[in-house]
């Protein structure tokens, strides 16, 4: 894999780690300040946010701030990290009773909609990410694809789905997923209409699922 | 349709008026200065770009560049502007003679390929649009949707194309252009390798195509 390659390997690695709280009190003040994070990144943007306006919104004194996280930085790769992982999550507890990999699809899609409704300012605040740590922006989306890439490969390998190089599957799918919610649930303020999600999934089975 | 619509037609109508210099010579400046503007917004971003860095860039005097556009943000409008009018004809351009709409969506997506290689700052202009004028961003997807929605109703219509809710495959189609030209282009600086774009074509084409 060359250096200029869509990520980096021991770089994802290196992100992997968690920066929990020793106490369950700890880990409340730091969520509080992730939550107020959000909100504020969100709102203001990466350069018009302030780590003032984060601790006032969590009602935390400021040089509280300083113990969790040394910098605005830090706080703002951290909130990436944790939305990343709680999203996947999300989307591994939803699809792991499917009865197969077609409803598994729309379960995850369901499931990523609703997500970024809960999250509206999860846009915003990955978009802005290529502008304050391009490889945290890599990291986000070849995060996603490494799971989705692995699911199509079992689904190509058991015959559930006709091959088709899984990497451009998982980046189109992801695609799809991106431009539908910024559409419905980001510009129309919205669920995503039933006609567009059926639409969407009927679009993507008759691309993956084995021709007749 | 709504007030928070995805995008508002008046606007789109406000923005589609030209605002081409009166000479050839003056339209040979505004030019100059409209490239100087993408590599500096590229490389800089919106709010680290500066007038005079554009002018020096454009080998025009500061005084100059106030004769073609009042501010940065216009610059900055007019640019996105261009870019998506120039890649709408591009594309518009090719396909026209393409014999089906299977080869004309091939044809679509080599020419969108090439035209982010040949602009590679595209991605990074348009994705910080929405920071800097959200209607503006809105519009640049919405006016591509707006063609890719009459081809594909025609497609629908003629029976080469199973029906689908149009925009809904509109976005989704455009979603998996964006992610796979990020992913190769963009990421890995180099052409879409073939077995990807071949892949994307065949997932594409099995979702859209009537089932047989």
């Amino acid at each position: 894999m060359k250096a200029e390659s869509g990520y980096n390997r021991t770089e994802n690695k290196k992100r992997e780690r968690t920066y929990q709280a020793k106490t369950d009190r700890g880990e409340a003040t730091r969520q509080k300040l992730l939550l107020a994070a959000e909100e504020v990144f969100g709102e203001k943007g990466f350069h018009g946010a302030s780590i003032v306006e984060i601790t006032l919104k969590a009602g935390v004194a400021q040089g509280t701030f300083y113990l969790y996280f040394p910098s605005k930085e830090t706080i703002f790769e951290e909130l990436v990290r944790e939305l990343n992982h709680d999203l996947r999550r999300e989307i591994s507890v939803g699809v792991s009773g499917a009865k197969n990999r077609q409803e598994a699809e729309e379960r995850g899609f369901q499931i990523f909609f609703a997500f970024i409704k809960e999250h509206r300012n999860l846009y915003r605040i990955v978009q802005e990410i290529q502008f304050v740590d391009e490889e945290l922006y890599k990291w986000y989306y070849s995060k996603f694809a490494e799971g989705y890439i692995e699911g199509l490969e079992k689904a190509m390998a058991a015959g559930e789905y006709r091959y088709l190089d899984p990497e451009t599957v998982a980046y189109a799918m992801i695609g799809v997923a991106e431009f539908l919610g910024m559409r419905w649930v980001l510009w129309q303020k919205e669920d995503i209409p039933p006609k567009a999600l059926s639409a969407a999934l009927e679009l993507i089975m008759g691309g993956v699922l084995p021709r007749q």
